[in-house]
């Protein structure tokens, strides 16, 4: 035991234990994924995972493709890099492939250089909730294919789908071939303070992020390591995730519940029904700025977080919040559902006058 | 407990825990360093420590002013953002304060702008084991104020002197008036593999590592922070101090006497002798490149650091090694020296032929 807990305190090797992997390795069969340890880069969170992404593939000025709006997180580690962006509005269906294709050929036109990814987050998006069709996840693989750009395949919430039918992740569909960057974290699958996560990837895009975490963390800590391994070798995975998912479906009911009661369809708000995740999102008429209305509602105690986030600098709505329905009980959500339509009727009737 | 569990488990504010925080404060207190909260940032290691100030002062072909040699990890973060050096070879005091100030007066001349900091490691530097004088760091501390270039002083071995005396840090010979930035660890006062460090600095600085942080890792596991808490008010610190100082010292002393029964002073080899820390710097005659050497060295089971590493591009020198002194036991020493003597001469009668 007094070696084991010397070795926990040492360094470990940039990309990763080697037990780790072989447990993440085993863990991606069961979703279709089959990889070697040259594939996997681990990292300090998906946070991180998405500051490897840009550092490597970003320079000044060069453009990213993405969805409007899209994670905060990954455009917060984005700008680090000062990206630009070639955007396309999010379909019910997912990422507006064509509309997309139509945008990115304008750019590679205009600028004489391609965007130097497509970053997306097809199961549950953050911030919208949706989901991501096959066929349009298919198209995006061809998409990647056809400009020679990869896709950047963020799959935090995967393993958390409460309806509807489990879809292949557009790394699986490629088979490994090299297209396709996935990113991944235990954040939402174990807990968020374990600061641990995984980037796969063709080996040369890994040895590239090997040399990028070396120069900026070195490595990651190996007792978070040995826990994840621990929790991926030795939990009973199906039994937890099952549990995980019945506590945040019923909560994803209650609140859609909650929003058919409180907001007549005269109201003109409306709102994504995800098939998972932790994430809805509500678009309000086009006059309500969500920023003021966010100050309102923590008035009567009520959070959400104003859409604009989720939008890069230039690409700015203000009609739009997202909600975390993973957090508040049952109570809770009826009672700050009435609220925030209040809130919403009271800016609305103060507009007016 | 089970609460207390799921709190650590939990995310965790950006700039570190509040209770790790005070007990940094009172550790500082203990160094003559008096400050709060709003100049602490929790790292998620050194490493990330210099990766933040790489990326807050560094815009593409900007330069930084540094010793020959110094930490080839702050150059490896550091060359992240492209940058150039303004260079001045180290003394046996330190830092070649007047020399520098010529480099970087001569720079600011010719390429109208400044260098954005100087980084030193006044400390038992990494690699030579080099300590900089008291009358060198009030210097660096007047050559900060007079160009209004902060001085990022990075203090991983502060601890670990074995000789002569406990001198000030750069940092509070300032009294936190913001003309220095100082990098800590606890890689070497507790364990590398915890992967926390704190960088201590003015508020307005500290506030943009956070926003920086907030993107490219979001925060530092709090499972990690609560260890290095304990650790540091918990632990009986002078004794754990006292005997990693006696097990090092030892160590150092049996290297620095191998070398002396090794190494007669008509083969041109000389070394430092370092008052702490971890490591000491070897120059070999100019027509050795300890590269080639490293290869035979590693045949007969010898292994050192080529110094070219600690050299930034276009800077390099290739007739140094970096020993890390603090791994092998003494038999291993006298055994692994003489070998390195016998390599030496091998090499040296082998470029005769």
């Amino acid at each position: 035991l007094e070696e084991d807990w010397t070795h926990v305190l040492q360094y470990t090797p940039i990309p990763g234990e080697k037990d780790l992997m072989q447990a993440i390795i085993d863990y991606l069969k069961k979703d279709d994924i089959h990889i070697g340890p040259d594939n996997i880069m681990i990292t300090t969170s998906g946070q991180h995972g998405l500051d490897l992404v840009g550092r490597l593939f970003l320079d000044p000025q060069d453009a990213i493709a993405i969805d409007l709006p899209t994670f905060g997180g990954a455009l917060a580690a984005f700008e680090l890099e000062d990206a630009q962006y070639v955007v396309k509005a999010i379909e019910e269906d997912g990422t507006d492939v064509k509309g997309l294709e139509a945008e990115i050929k304008n750019y590679s036109d205009t600028k004489k250089k391609k965007p130097k990814f497509i970053y997306v987050v097809p199961d549950f998006q953050n911030p919208s909730g949706i989901t991501t069709s096959l066929e349009k996840r298919l198209a995006l693989l061809e998409l990647a294919k056809k400009y020679e750009i990869p896709v950047v395949e963020d799959s935090p919430y995967r393993e958390l789908r409460y309806r509807g039918e489990h879809l292949p992740s557009i790394y699986s569909l490629d088979k490994n071939q090299g297209h396709v960057i996935g990113l991944y974290t235990f954040s939402k699958i174990l807990c968020p303070g374990i600061r641990v996560g995984f980037n796969i990837g063709p080996p040369e895009v890994v040895k590239k992020f090997a040399f990028i975490k070396g120069a900026n963390i070195l490595n990651t800590p190996k007792l978070n390591q040995n826990i994840c391994r621990t929790f991926l070798q030795e939990y009973d995975l199906d039994t937890h995730f099952q549990k995980t998912r019945h506590y945040y479906s019923e909560k994803l009911n209650f609140f859609l519940e909650a929003l058919e009661d409180n907001f007549p369809e005269d109201m003109g708000v409306k709102w994504t029904k995800p098939e998972g995740g932790l994430f809805l999102w509500i678009t309000v008429p086009e006059e309500i700025n969500t920023l003021d209305l966010f100050y309102m509602a923590i008035d009567e105690k009520v959070a959400f977080v104003p859409g604009e986030i989720f939008y890069p600098e230039g690409f700015k709505k203000y009609n739009s919040m997202r909600i975390n329905f993973s957090f508040p009980t049952k109570e809770e959500i009826v009672e700050g559902v009435k609220r925030l339509s209040s809130v919403i009727q009271k800016y609305q009737s103060k507009k007016k006058t």
